[in-house]
């Protein structure tokens, strides 16, 4: 197993990711060999001083970066030698099998919709988040931004595939799949949930539990919540600004602590055949660690394939 | 000036709404007449036990309650004796001068764009939610769900109405208007934000900063928050479930008690032409209270000419 990471991602790279592929490496369960992707003469420093294991990885010399704020399809066509591109480049000839990135969001996402292919019968990859649920308990909310609009379709085909990414990485069995909406009755809702949810109650591979509000995001109703990505991302954002709104105040509370995202690792894209995991740009040595973990899980429990199979 | 209230609507009825009415006329502010609408036989001896100035307030009997979970529609044509009916009847014809009721809450709003008229050229009325600001101020968030899919008009329209709320009644002079959006930059977002930055930006009637994102909700990038009334439902009962987590989880802060949103007493219906204001079923006396003051402050400012004048 073969997991590319981009060096040059992020705001803290490369050190940061050196200090994650170490991190990786030391914890007791790591199996991949991790292909390190940037400027070789920024990474060989690095990876003497925290003595990384030289068998256990393999350096592919990168002599561009896409910086952050660069227009991701121009950079990505333009920028054929940036560690983004060739990480893509890598996945898609299968010299990879998973590719990681804390750079270029944009650049990342559309790297993953047009280097390599989406599932079959997919109609749009899709990004999600873990929720950190009041009652200790992990929930999957998806999409978070990828798809500001979308069709009823969509948001069955997302049903399924948090589904599956609940139950082999979150290890939920029959998850709780709800539709996030403004009223518990079917029948409630805009034009969208209107149309989506008889989908998802028609729907034979997924938990159907019903309709979800605002005040179940937080709350153990259902595990996998479904929606477009703008309800989705403003979500997602509002919950992220609760535990800098907590340290601010300095509310000390493990609840809070765990809607530091960054300890998540990063965001996989769904829906497409390899797996491919986004960053933040802020991301430190265990965002980096646990994004690794996360791919070789990934590749692990087969979740691509397992997911195009709920799929057809 | 008359102020109606429903005394039968909401869980602890009539105790607390004859609680609510005391405070009132405790506080030192009070200049309305209050007509306290339900069952006198129920009524009396509450306004005996607590000593509700006979001068100030008058009953209006009511023989028949909607009850909370009837079907909207029917139960104000079915019961027009009830409570709600009667409260319409008396706002229509001029009899008070606003109407409150922490009873069924679609019963209201079906009467609210029914009994009376939208003022003239708006598309629909809306409801909004004060929302606690991080730095201790107040914002206003809306639609909070009376219109679950909208037009860009409709935004540009709750935009101006937001502002004429926020500037009478909030105290925020200039408001800032952002446009909840998924990406800071004009362009970004789903079709119908892209088709509404342009409309704001053009709109002489407001202060308009541009799009905002869930993490800034909290944060003091804008006074009034539009979007459409999906995402501002899901919001809102977010934000409402973050007080029953912090009372959960004993995490004692004044910044989650604001999240108490019993607190602000009732939303009012903007764009009628009469101020019309909705309570939480779980309204107590305090609620009650605010529900009067805030009536008393619509009437004071003619907060609905003034939306009436922005409004050309």
């Amino acid at each position: 197993m073969t997991i590319g990471l981009d060096m040059m991602g992020g705001d803290f790279a490369p050190l940061e990711a050196v200090k994650g592929v170490l991190e990786y490496f030391q914890q007791g369960n790591s199996s991949a060999t991790v292909v390190l992707i940037g400027d070789e003469s920024k990474l060989e420093p690095l990876l003497s001083e925290y003595k990384i294991p030289a068998d256990k990885i393999k350096v592919v010399h990168a002599v561009q970066v896409i910086d952050m704020h660069e227009h991701p399809t121009k950079a990505l066509k333009e920028k054929q030698k940036s560690s983004i591109a060739i990480g893509f480049q890598l996945l898609a000839a299968g010299n990879i099998d998973a590719f990681i990135s804390a750079g270029n969001t944009g650049a990342m996402l559309v790297g993953a919709l047009f280097s390599i292919k989406a599932l079959e019968g997919v109609l749009r990859p899709t990004i999600s988040t873990i929720i950190p649920k009041e009652n200790g308990g992990t929930g999957l909310l998806l999409d978070v931004g990828l798809n500001a609009d979308c069709k009823p379709e969509q948001l069955n085909q997302f049903a399924i595939m948090g589904s599956v990414f609940a139950q082999t990485i979150l290890g939920i069995e029959n998850p709780k799949v709800g539709l996030m909406n403004v009223g518990e009755e079917e029948g409630k809702g805009n034009i969208l949930c209107q149309a989506t949810y008889p989908l998802l109650k028609e729907n034979k591979h997924i938990n159907f539990i019903g309709n979800v509000e605002g005040r179940d995001v937080l709350m153990d109703k259902a595990d996998v919540m479904v929606c477009e990505g703008f309800t989705g991302n403003i979500i997602l954002k509002l919950a992220e600004s609760l535990y800098d709104i907590a340290q601010s105040k300095k509310i000390q509370h493990e609840y809070f602590d765990r809607f530091n995202f960054e300890n998540y690792g990063g965001t996989p894209v769904l829906g497409v055949n390899k797996p491919v995991i986004i960053g933040h740009g802020i991301s430190q040595a265990k965002s980096f660690k646990n994004m690794i973990v996360l791919a070789q899980k990934m590749i692990d429990k087969n979740v691509m394939q397992r997911m195009k199979d709920e799929l057809v």
